[in-house]
């Protein structure tokens, strides 16, 4: 099974990292919806939250409000949205469980349609200032 | 402060709850997104998860994937989509935190902004059959 995240997980496909634990990965959205968007995973390959032990699921959550919170002070964003998709009905695009963190500027639309290609060096010093954020908080 | 989801907490407001334990409480949603929408809350009052310790996001979020397998079991659902909003520019429109479980039925739509208004009864009778299969799970 070839599955994009366990390459990323595995180093054998490039990513922004923006944070790292024993059983969790963050990692900049390639294709945000918003300045900032990233994804916490996993590391165990699992397709639906609901395939994961209960305990599973709750560690990997406990780490969204403090990626949130280092995309907040990184970007100055004054809102997020938590998004989690479960299957294709559900638009899940790469079944390994994901968390999307959305951060939200002022009025901005909060449609989950609208993806924007970013700067790659965009992406990279953004993912350096995140990263350091968590380190200093 | 009058917060509508501490009322139904403290049963001051009606709704229908399909899940509770100490610390939390998990509701129908009123204007449901699809079929079987849901939404699961902390009692305590925090208007966002990055107001709240990791740990307490954690628990929170450890309640979702039980609520979402007996959701799957009474409506068949073939996926689900887990959102959560913080802040107004985020949409979030009730400032205490709440986490929706919205159920997908094969190829629907999976746009966060239609709304449908919901016959009482029906919510009613789904609602049992939500918190039954919470129990016998």
């Amino acid at each position: 099974m070839d599955c994009l995240f366990c390459n990323v997980i595995n180093k054998k496909e490039d990513a922004y990292v923006i944070f790292e634990d024993e059983s969790h990965v963050a990692i900049m959205d390639k294709y945000p919806i918003q300045k900032g968007h990233s994804l916490v995973m996993p590391k165990m390959h699992h397709e639906k939250i609901t395939d994961m032990t209960d305990v599973a699921v709750a560690k990997l959550f406990s780490k969204v409000p403090v990626v949130a919170r280092a995309i907040i002070a990184a970007t100055g964003a004054d809102g997020f949205n938590i998004g989690q998709n479960n299957g294709r009905s559900a638009n899940q695009i790469i079944p390994h469980v994901h968390v999307h963190i959305i951060p939200r500027y002022g009025q901005a639309g909060n449609l989950w349609t609208k993806r924007m290609i970013s700067n790659e060096d965009d992406l990279a010093a953004l993912a350096k200032k995140i990263k350091n954020k968590i380190k200093s908080g």
